[in-house]
C-alpha cells in the first residue's frame, strides 16, 4: 500500500454502524493515510480508485472495530489465578498480594498479552485503568492500538508511584507527554468512592476538567460499596459524587449495578457515561446493572470486559453476547436489549462514552480507519439471515481475520503484524511461574 | 493407526474428570478399537506401547468430549431468523410457519450443519429432540458422532409423521432399528405438558419404560407454561407429571426454570435428570433455573445448548461459561456454582443424565474413547494457573483441535474428517434462501 493510492478493503458485507446503520452488500472502503476516504460498493470503489491496492475477503463482513470502554489490560497476568471466591477473599488473598509486587516490566508484558488477545478478537480501541500507566502506554505504542489510559489514584500508597502526590504528578507528566499523540489519550482515574477520600475525588475531578480529560471511576459496583458509602457519608455512591460536583459529561462510570431510577435520571441529566461490564458483574457476584432503564433514560452506555482476572477474557464479542441475553433473563422478557443496541454499545456507543464519536465508532468518510473483518464462512455462522444478529448472537472473537487501526493493519489473515506473539506469551509465562510460586497452597 | 497397535494421544495435560479428577502432566491415553486401553504419562505409555502410532499435541489438553444433553440440531437452519421477540410472536410468526414446511432433507442438512459446529467446538455426544428423527439419525451416522435421538410427539399432527398414531409407530420402528447401534440410542419424547394431553404423556412414558429408553420432555420452562398447566390441571408442571406417574430416573427434563424447593426435592427423590440450558433460558426471557439448589439436593444435572434458533450456537464451552456466571449474578454471590461443577455437568454429569456414565463422560481404562484436545498455546489462555478454570472461563469452542468419538478421529488439526463441510454449508445456504423468501417483511 502506498499513501497516495490507498488500500481498498472489500468484502461480502460492509456494516457502517452510522445513523442509518447502512449495510452494503459487496461493500468496500478506501483507506488513505489514517482515514476513510470513500465508502460504497466494491464495484463503484474499484472503478473510482483503480490504483488502490485491494484486500478482498469474499466471505468477509467489514465493520467498525470494537471499543472496550473498561479494562485493566495487564491483569491478564492473573487470568484464572483464583476464581469462585468471595470478593474480599479473592482480593486480599490473591490479587492484592501479587499487585503489591508489580513492576513496570510486568505491567508492560501483561498489557502486551492483552493487546494480542484484543487485536485477535476485534477490539481496536480500549480504555484502561491500572498501575504503571507509562508502561501501559509503551505497550500500546508498540501495538499500534488506539487507547485511553489512566493511572489509578487512591488514598493509599501505590506499588507504581508510591505516595499520592507522586501519583498526581505522574498523571500530569503522562498527560503532557501524550497530549499530541495520534493514538493515545490520557484519562484521570479516581479508583472508587471507597478508596478515595472526598477531597481526593474533588482534586482528580478538578484535574480532569482543567486538562480536558475523561475521568474514569468504578461506581456502584456492588452491595458492599453501596453499604460502605452510605455508612461513611450517609449517601449512595452516585449521590456522594453529585454532592462533590464530580458528576459530569466527562465522567466514565464503570459498572453502575446498584442504581435506582432517580439516580439513573441524575446520570442522564449530568451527561455521565456508563461502562457496562456484564460478565465481570456476573462472575464477581455483583449482580446485573439496569442498563435497559439507563438506555431508555438516554444515558450513553459503552461495553467493557473489565480485567481478565474477573472475566476471564477480553473478547468483546463474548461481552456483547452476554449483554444482549442477561437483561432478558433479569426481566424474564426477550425485549429489553436488542442485538442492534448491544452492537451500538460496543461501537459508536463506546466512542461516545470516550468523547470520540466524531472520529471512531462507525465507518464514514473522514473518520479514522479503525475496522475489522469477520469471516462469515463457517458452520456456526451459517445460514445468514441478519448480519447484526450474527455479530451479537453467534460470532466469536476467533472469527476476526483482519484488524486495522488508524489506517494501519494490525492483523491480517489472523496473523499479528505489530507484535511478536510468541515472545510475549513466553515472557508472560515466565512472570506467571514466579507468581504461582508465591500463591497460598 | 492399526487396531492391534493402537493410537497414543498425548499432550501437555490429560484431565480425566474421573472421581479423583486427576490431572496428568505430559499425559497420554492409548486408544484401541473403540475404547481406552491405558492412561498415564506419555513417557510411561510410550514405553509400554512402543508400536502405537502417536498423535502428540505439545500444547494440548486432552479431556473427555463434551456432552450436550438438550438440543434440536436441525434448527441450525433457523439460526438468527428472528430474535428479540416475545416467545409467542417468535414461534407463531417465524418458527412454526417454517417448521410446517420442513422435509426430511431439510432436517438432514440442518443436522449435518449442527454436527460440523458441534465437532468443531468439542461436543462428542448429544441428545436431540426434533422432527424426522430418522433423517437426524442418518446425519449422525455419517458424522461418526454419538447421539441420543428422539421424534417429538404431541397432540397435533406433525409435519414429519402426520397423525399421532404414526408418530408412536415411527418411534417404535426407530427404536427397533437402532437397538444394537454402537453410537445411536433412541429416546422417547413427549414434547411438553402444554402440547401433550395427560393420556399421551402416560402412553409415551409407558413406551419408554417398556423399551428401556430415556424419556425427554421440556419441563417448567417459563411462567407461561406454569400458568397454563395450573389453569388446566390445577397443578404445576412437575406436580402434574408426578400425579401421572411420569417422574422417574429415565426422565430427562429440559429447562426446569420454574421450580420451587419442594419440587426440587421431588425431582431428587424420583431420580429425575435435568438438562440445564442457561443461554436459551436467557435469550427467550424465561429466567434462570435454580441449578445450585438442584445440585445441592442431589439432582443429576447436565448441560444443553437448546437449538440454534434460541442460543444461537451449539458451543458447549460458551454454555459452561454462561452457566458458571449466571448463577453468581442471580444470587449476587460468587460461590453458587464453581468451574469444577460446570465442567462436571458438561462431561460426566451429562453422561449420568443419559444413563451412560459407565461408558462415557470421563477418561478411564475400559471406557469408550470419546475425547477432545484443546490447544492451550494462545494469548487468551496465557498464563495457565489452573486448567479447569481455563476450560470454563476462557477456552472457546474454536480452541479445540482434535476430536475423537468411539476411538475414531472426527477432527484432526481443526479439519473435519467425516463430513464434507463445504457441501453442507452450501446446501444449508440454499435451504435458507428459500426460507428467507417466505419471511414476513
Amino acid at each position: 500500500m502506498t499513501a497516495t493510492s490507498g488500500l481498498l478493503l472489500s468484502g461480502q458485507y460492509l456494516l457502517t454502524m452510522d445513523e442509518e446503520r447502512s449495510l452494503i452488500e459487496d461493500g468496500a472502503l478506501l483507506v488513505a493515510g489514517d482515514s476513510i476516504l470513500a465508502l460504497g460498493t466494491r464495484k463503484e470503489l474499484s472503478s473510482r480508485f483503480p490504483q488502490a491496492e485491494e484486500l478482498h475477503s469474499p466471505h468477509g463482513l467489514i465493520m467498525p472495530g470494537l471499543i472496550n470502554v473498561h479494562t485493566h489490560a495487564a491483569m491478564s497476568l492473573f487470568r484464572g489465578l483464583a476464581d469462585d471466591l468471595p470478593l474480599m477473599q479473592w482480593l486480599s488473598e490473591y490479587i492484592f498480594p501479587v499487585e503489591a509486587t508489580l513492576t513496570a516490566e510486568m505491567v508492560h508484558t501483561g498489557t502486551l498479552l492483552s493487546l494480542c488477545e484484543m487485536i485477535r478478537s476485534g477490539t481496536t480501541s480500549f480504555c484502561d485503568m491500572y498501575l504503571f500507566a507509562g508502561a501501559v502506554a509503551e505497550a500500546v505504542e508498540e501495538s499500534g492500538m488506539r487507547a485511553w489510559l489512566g493511572e489509578a489514584i487512591y488514598d493509599f500508597p501505590s506499588p507504581s508511584y508510591g505516595e499520592l502526590e507522586n501519583g498526581l504528578a505522574l498523571c500530569q507528566e503522562l498527560t503532557d507527554r501524550y497530549r499530541e499523540h495520534p493514538l493515545i489519550e490520557m484519562t484521570a482515574v479516581a479508583h472508587a468512592v471507597y478508596t478515595c477520600a472526598p477531597s481526593l475525588l474533588v482534586r482528580v475531578a478538578d484535574m480532569a476538567r482543567r486538562e480536558n480529560l475523561c475521568l474514569a471511576i468504578h461506581l456502584a459496583e456492588n452491595e458492599e460499596e453501596d453499604k460502605t458509602c452510605r455508612e461513611r457519608y450517609g449517601l449512595s455512591p452516585v449521590q456522594h459524587l453529585e454532592q462533590l460536583g464530580v458528576l459530569g459529561p466527562n465522567l466514565i462510570a464503570a459498572h453502575c449495578v446498584m442504581l435506582d431510577e432517580e439516580e439513573i435520571r441524575l446520570l442522564a441529566q449530568r451527561g455521565v457515561k456508563v461502562a457496562h461490564c456484564p460478565q465481570s458483574n456476573m462472575k464477581l457476584g455483583s449482580g446485573i446493572a439496569p442498563i435497559d432503564t439507563m438506555l431508555a433514560a438516554g444515558v450513553s452506555v459503552g461495553l467493557g470486559t473489565d480485567g481478565s482476572a474477573s472475566n476471564n477474557t477480553v473478547d468483546m464479542f463474548a461481552e456483547m453476547n452476554c449483554m444482549v441475553k442477561i437483561h432478558k433473563a433479569r426481566r424474564r422478557d426477550p425485549l429489553p436489549i436488542s442485538a442492534q443496541q448491544a452492537l451500538h454499545c460496543a461501537t459508536l456507543g463506546g466512542a461516545t462514552v470516550l468523547g470520540a464519536e466524531q472520529s471512531i465508532g462507525s465507518l464514514a468518510v473522514g473518520k479514522k480507519a479503525d475496522c475489522i473483518v469477520v469471516d462469515l464462512d463457517q458452520p456456526h455462522l451459517t445460514p445468514l439471515y441478519h448480519p447484526v444478529s450474527h455479530l451479537v448472537y453467534a460470532v466469536k472473537g476467533s472469527d476476526v481475520v483482519h484488524s486495522m487501526v488508524n489506517g494501519r493493519l494490525l492483523m491480517q489473515d489472523r496473523k499479528l503484524l505489530t507484535l511478536d506473539e510468541n515472545a510475549i506469551l513466553e515472557e508472560a509465562n515466565t512472570i506467571a511461574a514466579a507468581i504461582a510460586k508465591r500463591q497460598p497452597s
